[in-house]
């Protein structure tokens, strides 16, 4: 049982990821959804952790330079919320997500963010097996379309499908946002 | 550079992931790719880190008690090479392997094993986002048909082709072994 609600983790929801280097994308919705997630954590006084993606790269669009490292509008942080910077692809590794979980007591999240089979996937795998409670909330996380090792596109939405399945029941549970906040 | 070279990092290769319950699997060579990595490696004298897991699921044909725990024959562990239990799918969370790494001054690594989606992919996120440079090599991992969201199976090679493109110049170099090996 957990005595202490769980914790919102919205993993890079960034201006960035509107750059046309990243080619088509899937779910349009998953930005109003974070948004419904946010807003109902807030009105519980739930704890909301926000994650944001400083690439190294300079000419990446998430490079702190970058008017693409900021949030997004619907996702934008309150004073009194905390907010940890990573530079790779989990955000449990460079960072005191953990030690800060730990020290709250927080034994379990609910993620969502971008990407579905980068970020989110990394840090839901690594969140799993370290111990924590995991749900991924499908509708409010998204992918790309990506070139495949033959050359051939794979379209975002079957990249999101298979992750989630290799997600679920493994390191976390696969929920959708209405399924959550009901 | 490297200055040393790279080891390769045998994930799960247990005879347990013989067993039914795993369903229909796909790269049935996996393991005589496998077989050949690890004759190419002794011969060179190069590193070779066995993992394996043991459930902590009393039923699982990988719990320690089972003889599904046990290493299957292409990939015995030789007395001289060193062997990191783990519990969860990264080979990096409750054991000594970044430390291993770390103190024998290995940088680079080539990951193959079982399964791709599962273990593999863990660990190849872990070991890209701490810094190691990571081969994964394609035709030495396998994964198997799961259920996805809607209830319809996914089959093992259209996940296995999935997870090696998100892989990919994202956290690994994807290669064939005969790619590794020349």
């Amino acid at each position: 049982m957990n005595k202490h609600p769980p914790a919102l983790l919205l993993i890079d929801v960034q201006k960035g990821f509107d750059h046309p280097r990243w080619g088509p994308r899937n779910n349009p919705q998953a930005e109003s959804q974070i948004k419904r997630l946010l807003e109902a954590w807030r009105e519980k006084g739930h704890p909301v952790i926000h994650v944001r993606h400083h690439s190294h790269e300079p000419n990446s669009p998430l490079h702190p330079d970058q008017t693409g490292s900021h949030f997004k509008e619907e996702a934008l942080p309150l004073a009194s919320e905390v907010v940890f910077t990573k530079h790779v692809n989990s955000a449990f590794i460079g960072t005191d997500l953990e030690q800060h979980l730990r020290s709250q007591g927080i034994t379990a999240l609910v993620i969502c963010g971008l990407t579905t089979d980068h970020c989110v996937s990394t840090t839901t795998r690594m969140a799993g097996n370290l111990g924590f409670d995991v749900v991924l909330v499908s509708d409010a996380t998204a992918t790309f379309d990506r070139q495949g090792l033959d050359g051939n596109v794979i379209k975002a939405e079957e990249i999101h499908r298979v992750h989630l399945t290799s997600l679920h029941g493994e390191f976390c549970q696969v929920k959708t946002a209405d399924t959550v906040l009901t």
